[in-house]
């Protein structure tokens, strides 16, 4: 079979890894997809540093537009990021004719129901496992792997700079801020980490791996999204006394009333494997009426393990590109046609409407009937605690972030299920009692069984 | 889109958990698959059970090669088990032009070379998900979800009764004996688990890996296969005081010299996270040149998890029998004309060429001068030792299965890479000492970076 003749547009970190890994394992990938994967043509603004990565045997171009307009090339990859020419540039490959590679999840998870519209329309493949979980093959999974299954519910370590931060404050006992100026000088964090530490990423990746797993579209705007960057060091040390650790996850669950759709801390127990997964690592959780829970882990980003990704998509398209539109896989999973509308019954619920435990820490006064008084409150509400902890002065003066007081104690509590506006609501309530000195610290709990 | 028709060769238990998944999750599967997919025939000798599962809409027939020259049936799902009836029907079934699912291990690891090239020949898909770590997408990983890479290789717990039992020896400190009759009567371990306990059946699934991972044929007879029987109690407290864990590993792996293809208990660093996986879960590490490591865990056996990887491979079926055979993905990853033949420059090793770690246990007479002479006899041997434990008689007589004796010392040793061969001529040696009391206990090592 003749070459598949491919254009990359942009060629950063994981455009010259996708150049490279392509080369060094031409012949493995050819063996693999029974025709050669060539890339042909490269646009980048750096003509120069493109031309230096690429050699004098692939056409360098800064004009991204000449290579989608080139009648040669099969498929374009988008490796350009971001919401503005990247989108542009991916509806005119696929008005072009061309199946598109993308790590983009930013574009997706925005602009997703445009993109694949189109490309359905024109019958091309918009392929995108690398941007969701790096080297993980867990858009495959989701799509294809477990097609068998009602998927229940997805949780994910989805982004590697905020699992490093995390494990570091966890490791070292150091603060949020501490960490994040070492995560930048070590090349883990961003200049502007924003994106990351605020949950945005991670929020790009579930909402699409929410669509995959229930067949709803893209929906970004409804996802909630909360960061790590208001994370305290003694909620990490009460949490592992309590046998779990703070993990930033994002979560997609199916629920009788809509989809939950969400990104904040949580905790997770620390006997579940998902709890021993450290450093810049990523992996998903995915629970399956069938299969039950797996677990896919691997390398969240970087130049070869995403480039390992935008390959396997090439692949894919050299094996499929032959076939017509109904016998390749569609890009959400599910046929476009069976898409369930964000108006029909599986809407994405609000924070209010969500079911989940909670940990909470009240730092107090240290006297008698403060703990009768919240408990009370709890039980009123019908709010079940699960377990409780208290921390005197002394122990709180160990951890604390602000100058101890002596007669200041922390009260720790974790909570059984509960809707979410129910304890917003017990939680105004406690907030107003003289006794309770400081804003209640509230993180979410999944079990993840 | 019309139905895909399935004809079911059994239904036990998996094939039972397919039917009720298929008829259970049926929307689901027809918004993914794009066709709904529908068992129209079951075959089993036993009619009246089968009736009693299928109910009255579905064909009930004892005679399989009904169903394979049935011309209405699209795909055939042999769930039989073992190498007799089941090769022959898988046979007649891809000469009648039948799309082929199977759970079959034992059968593929030892005539898929066959049963792929008659496949081949007739343009027809003989899909395997579920013979491998049962609902774990795995081979689809292996196949298309890490395409990119050249695999360095592949180790995993595959084989559920045996970690069943190791997790169960470890958390109870029981023996192997204990366990097993535990394990029976909970449903476990088989009434004859020789299969299991033996490495047999990890090897099976071992040998698929190995073909998908490195492009060549199954080679079954090349196997090294060794179960856990022989593992004693102290070893596993041992290696676990030395950081480590014991996990029957099967295990791939490609070396400048050929193709190491193993299965027998390992030694594997307690920090890994194939570590922690415990009971009856299964779970595969991949280490690619691009991605790295990754790692997929999920449930390894039972009717559901099994019917997952049966179902998926359906909806793939359903997605790609319109394409021509081109268009397919490859039985075993790589294109049939790219096949590695046995015979070419990938050899699988014999055991004396592989290069791993290993732990030594020598129970010795407690007396000077042992130590010094048996390092000597491995530094002579040019094998470097890694770490060293010794346990003198009062704790020994805690582990020792058999009663202590007072001059006794249990050694333990470590060592690093060493050519098999090289160190059983050194363990020959230092089994000949006059001080060297009993058989020494020798468990390969392996880091899994």
């Amino acid at each position: 079979m003749k070459n598949i003749r491919v254009g990359l547009l942009g060629i950063g970190t994981v455009g010259g890894g996708t150049f490279e890994v392509l080369r060094r394992n031409q012949d493995e990938i050819r063996r693999r997809a029974g025709s050669g994967i060539v890339i042909t043509a490269v646009a980048d603004l750096n003509v120069e540093r493109a031309r230096s990565i690429v050699g004098d045997d692939v056409q360098v171009v800064s004009d991204a537009r000449q290579i989608i307009a080139n009648p040669d090339i099969d498929v374009v990859i988008e490796l350009i990021g971001g919401y503005g020419i990247a989108r542009e540039l991916v509806l005119e490959a696929i008005a072009a004719g061309k199946h598109v590679v993308t790590a983009n999840k930013a574009l997706l998870a925005v602009h997703g129901t445009e993109i694949f519209h189109a490309a359905a329309q024109k019958g091309v493949i918009v392929a995108y496992e690398a941007a969701v979980a790096g080297g993980i093959p867990i858009i495959k999974a989701l799509r294809e792997g477990l097609a068998a299954n009602r998927i229940d519910w997805v949780a994910g370590i989805i982004n590697g700079t905020t699992n490093f931060i995390l494990s570091e404050m966890r490791d070292k006992g150091l603060s949020f801020a501490e960490v994040l100026t070492e995560a930048q000088r070590l090349g883990y964090a961003e200049a502007d980490p924003t994106f990351d530490i605020e949950g945005v990423d991670a929020a790009h990746k579930i909402t699409l791996m929410s669509a995959i797993a229930f067949g709803i579209p893209v929906q970004f705007d409804k996802a909630y999204v909360e960061g790590i960057t208001q994370l305290h060091r003694p909620d990490i040390r009460y949490a592992e006394q309590l046998g779990y650790r703070i993990k930033l996850l994002g979560i997609a669950k199916r629920t009788a009333q809509g989809i939950e759709l969400r990104v904040h801390p949580s905790l997770i127990p620390a006997k579940r494997l998902i709890a021993s997964v450290e450093g810049a690592m990523n992996a998903v959780v995915v629970h399956g009426d069938a299969v039950g829970t797996t677990l896919h882990y691997g390398k969240g980003a970087g130049a070869e393990p995403t480039a390992s990704a935008v390959i396997a998509d090439l692949v894919d398209i050299a094996r499929l590109q032959g076939a017509d539109a109904v016998h390749q896989v569609p890009a959400l999973a599910f046929q476009a046609s069976s898409l369930t509308a964000a108006s029909d019954n599986l809407p994405v619920l609000p924070m209010d409407d969500i079911v989940t435990g909670y940990y909470l820490r009240a730092r107090v006064a240290d006297e008698a009937g403060v703990l009768a008084t919240i408990t009370r409150i709890l039980a009123d509400a019908g709010i079940s605690v699960d377990a409780m902890l208290q921390r005197e002065s002394d122990e709180v003066s160990e951890f604390s972030e602000n100058a101890p007081h002596k007669a200041q104690t922390d009260l720790i509590i974790l909570t059984h299920d509960t809707r979410e506006g129910t304890l917003n609501q017990a939680l105004t309530q406690i907030q107003q009692l003289p006794s309770v000195l400081a804003p209640i610290v509230r993180i979410r709990k999944e079990e993840l069984n």
